[in-house]
């Protein structure tokens, strides 16, 4: 039998990548998207399909209102930022920014992890091409994975769980490759922070930009944004 | 003005007190409550009555349903214990343990801080008169301060952010003793995993014997259990 890992997806590439590079790993993948009031539904959308195109095992969606919490343009507090300088993408911390989504997101995957007597649990950040988010730098990850030995009977009680972060030093053009490589359906990963009613991409976000910019870096097309595919309505990108 | 706090509230003994721990520190109260699937809804209103009667600034009930990620008693999973020896209670991590709760309070409550503008976020677990829950001790509370410092916008920023465990080292009696002291509204408060249809405390889980022996060594009664003041409707324990 193989081992169970948890994999957090979101439906974005980063996230689909992750559960192909889990699935190569030779895990029985257990993925787990958070509904927490996402200002568009796409998302979640992208999640299932993926999903069900990798061959989870199951894949859970939590809700968890963080809408009520508030603090973030992506839970509809703020306009989600367009068109910022490289520059500026490289050093500030956008209004994008969810407060300690990345802890709750693991928090609730080590719960589910612990119920399924699973040590593994991946995530997809990334601290190289990305929007400055202090809970995707790798020193994060490693406190995360001391709070989870101290703070679980499966983490006290004997081995290690372990937080993979397969994508935090790669680009996004190495990580497009990957998903190649592995098999990502990546015309259903979706990106844009702040879609069209339709789904589509605003293709001026931080999301769409660093996307954009990892696509043309590895010489491709993106699949979701290639019209043959939209009109198929495969592509929600 | 008041700088202010995230306490989380459960609605028992120990959250009550330290809510109040809270407010004689000088901060200004904004109690967060987790609606995770509980057996039984007699701890939101114990928490709601708590907070009104402290005078929170805002109470917060968030719905996370961990009932779907299973694995405990508390969460219908499987029966409370009752009448463990007292041995065990000393040493096994018994099945009323949620898997990673309290790292998934922390969590909420560290997204609300931020967003609130608080450093300080005020838990009340204990580690001498407990369930010998892993995630109550002081070890654990240290590994999320430093998640805390490097997962938030607000902890890079600058700014640490300080997770109070008040009641960490303190007896039963000496937590009850403080209770009294500043003005908790025992009677209201509300301790036992496994209440009747109308709320009255079984009498035989962990949480009723420790509370039992905590008023006992205080040389009180529990005013939650004085049948003048159930029969009053103030008592739900």
């Amino acid at each position: 039998m193989k081992p169970r890992a948890v994999v957090l997806l979101s439906g974005g590439l980063d996230s689909a990548t992750t559960f192909a590079v889990a699935k190569r790993d030779g895990f029985e993948i257990h993925a787990l998207s958070v509904d927490y009031g996402q200002r568009h539904r796409f998302e979640l959308r992208a999640a299932k399909r993926i999903s069900a195109a990798l061959g989870a095992k199951k894949h859970l969606i939590l809700k968890i209102d963080l809408s009520v919490v508030g603090g973030s343009a992506l839970t509809g507090h703020m306009p989600v930022p367009k068109d910022r300088p490289e520059k500026q993408m490289d050093g500030d911390i956008p209004s994008t920014y969810v407060p300690a989504r990345n802890t709750i997101l693991l928090a609730v995957a080590l719960g589910w992890a612990e119920t399924l007597g699973a040590k593994d649990i991946y995530i997809g950040v990334n601290a190289v091409d990305y929007s400055g988010y202090p809970d995707c730098r790798p020193e994060f990850i490693r406190a995360f994975e001391r709070v989870a030995a101290l703070g679980t009977k499966a983490g006290v009680e004997g081995g290690r769980f372990r937080i993979h972060a397969p994508l935090a030093n790669r680009t996004k053009a190495q990580i497009i490759r990957k998903a190649v490589a592995l098999g990502v359906p990546l015309k259903w990963t979706h990106s844009c922070y702040d879609p069209d009613p339709k789904g589509r991409a605003c293709g001026r976000c931080d999301s769409c930009r660093l996307r954009e910019k990892g696509f043309a870096e590895a010489g491709m097309q993106d699949p979701a944004r290639t019209p043959s595919i939209r009109s198929n309505k495969g592509g929600i990108h």
